[in-house]
């Protein structure tokens, strides 16, 4: 099972600095003892999870939310602890100037504002050696005719096209779509079409970001993997998981099985993309949260190695409809946790990363360290 | 058209309280100029609202949102407006105490407080003679396991039956169920079979409120109002529209003819139940969304009273599939617009409440008068 | 009113042979009296809907159902009655050999019939002077692991692009999606993205074509309409109607307010593509139904066209979020059935087409005069 | 892991005579080599299925498609073989009589049908020492208008009331909901709220059956089932799984996740209800999908026993919300496919169902001895 440490040393799962932060539902936010209260705190957490599951060595950053005054610095407390910066996210949803939108706004004044602060990210995500922005946009409408939906996909690709062309040659520009939420009537970008169709305008960088939870009920997500990968246009991953609609849930904890074909289209084709967890943890405990979706990622991509292509192949090519199905079912009910708690042994992180997290006091340290009600950046 | 008019005299809508102040979604809340500042303030928009459409003459309210410390004052306050009291609403879900629920908390001593407070809001109730508690739980689990279902659907039918019993006779206790949101693995109340289930374990008046916006997607709204309504336990509605989840999106905005069946189903037993709005509006003017969503209800209301039953029973009896249909679109059809115009002049309202308003510069009014940054009471 | 008399002068709608037929669902088909027996006869049942109607002046046709010996006579046939060729539908479906796919399975002998019927297909299509091949693949598989999807999308690229490179410089080729069934595990064509995607790489004269009933449960159709046009890439319609999945009932019988929304988006550029009505009747009277389904679509079409352009546009660049809603709701809310009446009277046709068709006997005429049990061609 | 052995020897799972005949989607029926030619067939390929798996033991009818004239030589049949008989399921959607339905028809004439066709089953569940009629009504309208929602109901409660009456002690009333197809409107039973009223009002030994296929998109299952069992009112289950629709694919195909977590609920109380497998196979080997559905059963129920409830207690007593999750996990990730195999083995079956399948040569075999193409009896 040295090939499986061999592909964990090679594993790099982006913990979000966000998902470390206070969060909710719009009924409320309930505040949790020992969340972190500035960005070098969720550096904190990301460099535990990383130490405890050994595959979690980046972290992504979202702006103005991490804002500091000193990049260098950031860079350098990133990589003192073990990390590597991960995407850049602008925020162009939480300014009241964004009611109706930012790259798609009616007002100019607006959409420059939003072009703006994109650029500003380009140049954060320079300083700090980033090589992706990823880019969610809220932007909809929530009443038919409340605004022309073609008129909003010019202004879009517009100032979209002005972000791209600003783009150092090393970054990447991840467009993210969302099915709706916060637009309740139309979203600018709503499905995997829209966000292909402008990453085909804008250019070679521009790449196609798959949240797991913004999808309508029953659409097949790993197809929509596999064809954007065969278009070389899959750009990367917010993982998380759904019962509902956005619902954010802990990655595996609703379809572990669609998590593992998720990872059989991946490992198809032998590379990964950029793989980041996007949660946000209402009630449950923050770190130990991310640390359960680390090891869920983990043991997916590990049934996913076991999968044998040969079988699989031979069965698909004799149309044997039931006999490819057993090779899949025959790798996914494997149970992987002794292999992968020897390959994160190997790499120098916890065999039972829940179990030593909840072991090492961590949590409740932070509750301590951490407990003056300072405000969180966020 | 005497009888529109008549329809419309009897015709209560409540608005409510909370959808008058600043709402949003998880992703943030835009502050809107001119919104009320406290109670007071709600009910000058509601009076406005009534005065408008003529038919809004009723309140709901939501405590502690509400709470004041003389309730003969507020109920003079509501009714020197022209209005009358509507549910009192108990918030069970803001409290951080509720994080892991209110009357299916594990612990007792949450549950006690959840029953406390309900049991406050019998007696403002009381006090303030209204006739309805208006129940919404958010309690539910994220995650398989979090907690055991069936003990949980114990300890509430346990706590609500402690409520009911403090219930004064006059007083109906109005259970809501909600597909999801808040809690995204599962719902205490998910559906309407739960809702009813736990109000024939309650009693006489205990009965289920619809929120057009808690269903499953392609849930059939109007049969499930119909069968409440035979069973004799259709305690009312929040009303509001929705395209994906629950958007609480203006009445009507999304299916103008699914609110149409709804009112058919209604008007066929010739007795309306408590109509009450419940709308969080993001974007959009709060006092006109509200005006437009009594208008729809109006509208479909004054187009359900035109359906010619014995035409339709006819079509229904000699199995005439298409005949039946065609009787709902004909009715559906007509444009009622004027003789609702009518009606609302006959009752002293306006002719065009949507016009009125923007001629009547109340927003602007109220965004000069109100624009002190006072803290909303919510 | 004698712009709506020359907008339904140039509206085409066509019907669609096979709806005229038997159909059913899985659990059965009912047979109904007076259903035509052969082709001919189901260009009577869709010159009838035209008489009443005025606008449904084009049949579209599927083969092999529609398979005859002398297309020159099947093409003076519907000369004769007042109607032109639709689109040409092959039939990739009901073949025993289809049954893990037709361009997409696994062994070539079968995408090779599958080719060889498209062609015979286009040559059909030149002989009846028809302009589209209107493609529905119902190619998916059941089973993860049954067969691998980007060798799938590879196989159908391959074949269609042979099928393409065919077409006849008059013709197009119209690429339909589907969101499931009868594939329940991934469709190769699930969405208007893998459609459009696939359009891009074969050429301009490829084209979505948009089924209502096609998408998932929430799904903002009018959005798809609007970026497809814009595109260069919006090749038509199947219109019917549905509350939970493909159910092809009557137009406009779900959602009406949809049904109009599309409208106003095809009418807000002033050209409309090919619009032609799928249905399956399963219990009603067919001729009815798709007369019905005519006239709901001349009323959204009547409706769409009374959208007050520069209001709309003037809220929409003040950012009035209600305003242009309410200039919508305006359109909608008028009663166009005087004005589409008159339209249709002016045009030769029935004043009010259900009633006219109920009073001339045609249902019951056509059930004795078909009531000999021969067998469907279909 | 004799427990597990004990556990299977009492696991009864029926399998359905239907499920092993041809069966398709509207699109078309698949004819496959072997399939069974009239009833004796079909027992003899649940036969096979229980002699693989050990706890097959049970086979359900359906009627008319498995009458025969002497209900003692079938029962001799079923017991030779070495089963016994399961639940009788009426059929009340396929005489074209029941185009509008049965119990719920307009006309009272085909209601005596469908409830004089119901007490012919009763006799011959009678006949054949079976202890339940399982009950599923595709009664249901297709346009709002069509009928009557509430008259329908009562109608129903009436039929289905007098069947009651009839039913002899040992048998018992299962009563199945289904959102929606073949009704694309209005469904009569749509929800479990529906039938469990159905049954609340018939008597004790009406009971809710749970088709895992049945629901609306979202839907928590196993909550349903969790406060069915705790009503005393969860007769049993079709099981199946879904993507989309009632897709009727292999059980545990989709989301094994979920049946687990099920099973998990069924295990918390020790005692089983009625476990039926209901699956249309379209495309796949018929066999072996039912013991592949089978195999997936015991696999799931075999975790479940794993649970460790009194660790699962004490996190849900604790309020820890992940504690309580990863419980489940820990029993969801745990490979029981040796305890399985050593089980059935114990049982006399085989230790690999799906291997000792294709290896015996039984799917060839009966596609020699079956290949006349005599109709089948369904």
């Amino acid at each position: 099972m040295t090939d499986l440490t061999q592909a964990f040393r090679e594993l790099v799962i982006e913990t979000p600095s966000w998902g470390y932060a206070d969060s909710g539902t719009r009924f409320g936010v309930f505040p949790q003892p020992g969340r972190p209260r500035d960005t070098f705190e969720k550096l904190d957490d990301a460099a535990e999870v990383h130490r405890l599951t050994g595959t979690a060595g980046s972290v992504a950053l979202h702006f103005p939310w991490d804002a500091v005054d000193d990049y260098d610095e950031l860079r350098g407390e990133i990589e003192s602890r073990g990390l590597r910066v991960g995407a850049v996210n602008p925020n162009l949803f939480q300014d009241p100037d964004y009611k109706l939108g930012s790259v798609t706004h009616p007002d100019a004044v607006v959409r420059e504002k939003a072009v703006a602060h994109m650029l500003e990210c380009v140049e954060i995500a320079t300083g700090l050696g980033a090589t992706a922005q990823s880019l969610w946009l809220a932007d909809g409408t929530n009443y038919p005719g409340q605004d022309d939906l073609r008129e909003r996909r010019r202004r879009m690709l517009d100032c979209l096209g002005r972000v791209y062309e600003a783009l150092p040659a090393e970054q990447e520009l991840l467009v993210e779509y969302k099915f709706f939420e916060p637009a309740f009537y139309a979203t600018d970008l709503a499905d995997w079409g829209s966000a292909l169709l402008t990453c085909l305008k804008l250019g070679e960088r521009a790449k196609v970001l798959v949240d797991l939870g913004h999808h309508a009920q029953g659409t097949n997500i790993e197809q929509i993997v596999a064809f954007l990968e065969a278009e070389g246009r899959l750009g990367g991953f917010h993982f998380n998981n759904r019962k509902y609609a956005d619902d954010d849930l802990i990655v595996g904890s609703v379809n572990p099985f669609e998590l593992f074909l998720i990872f059989v289209e991946l490992t198809a084709v032998g590379r990964l993309p950029r793989l980041t967890i996007d949660q946000s943890h209402n009630i449950e405990a923050k770190v130990e949260a991310m640390t359960l979706s680390v090891v869920n990622l983990q043991e997916a991509y590990a049934k996913a190695l076991l999968v044998d292509r040969a079988a699989l192949r031979a069965a698909q090519e004799s149309a044997d409809v039931l006999g490819g199905h057993e090779v899949l079912l025959d790798a996914f009910n494997t149970d992987v946790r002794p292999a992968c708690a020897e390959a994160r042994v190997a790499l120098g992180a916890a065999e039972n990363p829940i179990r030593a997290l909840r072991e090492s006091g961590y949590a409740e340290r932070m509750a301590t360290e951490r407990e003056t009600q300072t405000e969180l950046t966020r």
